[in-house]
């Protein structure tokens, strides 16, 4: 499989916990967290169900993946998130000290890029626009049903 | 009570959780949630102690006091805590909608106005300085003895 096969193929991992969040009507984000072609974390956004605004998928999937490994440094992984990541987000990936990140859709409005890219370390890969218009199509539905 | 020795009141509180972590040898940072002159939140960094990056005293201390209040939303209360907050505790507080923070020492190599002022809100009142040297000296303490 292609680099780029590979990205979408997980990505539509992170689309399937997007549309877990979306049938819960929680804000349809999804991430999973890939550590040598294996998933082993998948979350998606619970701010709602949890009543907790800390609970974006992306904070789950660290905490998860730590959980996993038993170690908290994701050293070897990547991860895939359907949304651009908030400062929050991108913050706690920083520390997680996560060598990749994928994500589809650009956040026009709390993307931490739009704060500041040095967030993230500049040894980062961050490859964006990964199944963008799928990513995308699925928030613009939540958000024009809450209408 | 004037307000800088309320502020200075719930600060000691804030050390009294850093100090617990560092006889947990964790990083001493401690944080309180106060809610009309209540505190409704206590935490104190754990990120070695639950293997997760992601446990910073804020973090917590957001989670715990909207599960006091069973609303995600702080927007009536106070955060104190002893260290300037990182991009990723900065980001969730925004997210909190949190109208006042407290913190103690500057965080001089990851704080988050060294990336961006703008994750906090432009209304949102921040207050820096409050027992700096004590909150500032158990860090100093707690680097001294790991080396």
């Amino acid at each position: 499989m292609t680099s780029i096969l590979n990205d979408e193929h997980y990505m539509k991992q992170a689309l399937n916990e997007a549309q877990i969040a979306f049938e819960k009507n929680e804000v349809p984000i999804g991430a999973v967290i890939v550590c040598q072609n294996r998933i082993i974390a998948r979350a998606h956004n619970l701010t709602e169900t949890l009543n907790d605004v800390t609970a974006h998928a992306e904070m789950q999937a660290i905490t998860a993946a730590a959980n996993f490994l038993g170690g908290k440094y994701l050293t070897n992984c990547t991860l895939y998130v359907t949304l651009e990541p908030c400062p929050m987000c991108a913050g706690g990936l920083l520390w997680s000290q996560i060598p990749k990140i994928v994500y589809g859709a650009k956040d026009e409005k709390k993307g931490y890029t739009l704060f500041s890219p040095n967030i993230l370390h500049s040894k980062t890969t961050i490859i964006s626009g990964i199944l963008e218009k799928e990513c995308a199509s699925l928030l613009k539905e939540f958000f024009r049903q809450k209408r």
